[in-house]
């Protein structure tokens, strides 16, 4: 029995990820059909050295599809998504559409599993969310965590293809011809949308989706999201409190054995780059204050902050109920 | 009367800056002469549209200055400097030579002249803790600082002029020759010095400088430096808690009177480059912890951070006391 699958949104930035990592990892598909915007039009993806050609969403899209991944934005999601589920298909959702809803588990493979239960639609987190709990998860379960206070230096890759190649263009320009550019050597604070309370959106879900996916809304938690001139790698400033006292070497030695992460001595967006494993370098006791490290972490946006986190909810769903389920008519 | 200056490390992105700022601000010169090192003999720097003659120093150089901006790096700053002083001549420091010495005051004119006194060398601060203290300082005065947490996007001017070209060559052959580059679209934490409790020189400066000119060692401080691919603005994303509670209606109504700084809706290093002023943006209730106020603040690395913060040091020293000296045989 292999899988139908389905990418949504498959010529953007994290749909593209996702197809790469469909085919690296030898996914198991039956087949695979990749739908875009209108204007992918007539456009077609390289899959293991076949061509698929994009199509357009319909409700009669996911008929016989056992698993779609949705990588198109949120609005994308929230139209097609119940479309999905209605036609009996699985769904791992890599927008904020459901991540907020209590009834959908919103899901890091590595960290909380167990949240999937009987789940077919599956939220995988906010990029930066998800890179930084890859690190502090493990030392939440030992020591739980009081209060988290987060600057982040986030890559373009995260406002999509086009916004990447306009930093590049923009910048070859500015060096070229001296063109003003709001860009080019620039950086400004997320620009997600501003809430009521000084907090923007992306800062709300580093918050939101860090009490969902640990399962305890007390950690105190603070974040300034700030869009570097970088292209895929994100990168974040941790100062955390413990409700205990745990030193830097504990605290090494409890990662070192943690998935899906490693130590590395100065890492940089430039050596992250496609890396699966979230990168950690300098640890440190905060001098400033009692049961307090500060962390460096990196990671690749697009993989763990997006397309790799919902490919590994897709093979966990594959081992731990696809892969059974031969009684569903919709497998094959 | 009118005073003999001198400029060491006129070559330099700090030096150049110092020249600028002398011509744009009509200081009060009677002559003006550049030293720089070796690998500029030869070299003029233009001035009121005169040329000067780049020298090199030597013992005998400070015989007939009054006063003698150093901005060529600790290393000079510590062999030239006691030249200076018993040569007759005032000494304003842009190297972080003598800035922990406690019989050296280390300046902000708008927040701690006092600390003048009859002082003849006088530090100039690191530049990201100017950049912070211009606008930590206004509160600190009337609710007190228990701690900060700052992680900081610092730009390359900080490293000088070589590292700024550096940074644009190696961009521009990342962009046209796919060339590695560990600096085209990369940032890194701040490569100065690691000390044993694991926080770099850049740091210790900021935690200790803010000590030294705000009068109280008690602020607890930690701070992450890191350097982004901006050319000439820092930018900090800072947590401040104070001892009891302000809203952020009146951390903006004490910074809207304070000098040297001003609101802008949203401040980038594009729009900040230039700005003797230094400015912060979005001010904001920490919603994870009390009495506690997150700011975004940038400033030009070049002016505030480096060069004009030497000058409005020279002009204070010229109101307060030189121009008065009339009976010193060394002013003319």
């Amino acid at each position: 029995m292999k899988l139908n699958c389905a990418i949504v949104g498959a010529t953007g930035a994290v749909g593209q990820e996702i197809l790469h990592l469909l085919e690296q990892k030898d996914f198991p598909l039956h087949s695979l059909r990749c739908f875009a915007s209108p204007a992918s039009a007539g456009k077609k993806v390289v899959f293991k050295s076949r061509e698929i050609p994009i199509e357009q969403l319909s409700e009669k899209s996911f008929e016989d599809i056992d698993l779609a991944f949705f990588a198109a934005g949120k609005e994308v999601s929230k139209k097609y998504i119940p479309l999905a589920l209605e036609s009996g298909a699985y769904v791992i959702d890599s927008s904020s559409a459901f991540r907020k809803d209590p009834s959908i588990p919103l899901i890091i493979p590595e960290i909380n599993p167990h949240h999937i239960e009987d789940a077919r639609l599956i939220s995988s987190p906010n990029c930066t969310a998800s890179i930084m709990l890859m690190v502090l998860a493990p030392l939440h379960k030992k020591y739980p965590i009081k209060r988290i206070i987060a600057s982040t230096y986030q890559a373009f890759s995260g406002a999509g293809l086009k916004e990447m190649e306009k930093l590049k263009n923009e910048t070859l320009h500015y060096l070229t011809e001296q063109k003003p550019s709001s860009y080019a050597f620039n950086l400004f604070l997320h620009p997600s949308q501003m809430g009521a309370d000084d907090y923007v959106e992306e800062e709300k879900k580093m918050i939101e989706e860090t009490h969902k996916i640990l399962g305890d809304p007390t950690i105190a938690i603070s974040a300034t999201c700030v869009r570097v001139p970088i292209l895929r790698v994100h990168a974040l400033s941790l100062n955390v409190e413990f409700a205990e006292k745990m030193s830097k070497e504990e605290a090494l030695s409890l990662l070192a054995s943690a998935p899906g992460i490693e130590y590395l001595e100065n890492p940089t967006p430039a050596r992250v780059a496609g890396k699966e494993n979230v990168c950690y370098g300098r640890i440190r006791k905060d001098l400033s204050h009692p049961n307090t490290l500060e962390f460096w972490v990196l990671g690749d946006q697009l993989l763990k902050g997006a397309a790799l986190n919902a490919v590994q909810i897709g093979e966990h769903l594959w081992h731990s109920r696809l892969r059974w389920a031969q009684k569903r008519p919709i497998f094959h």
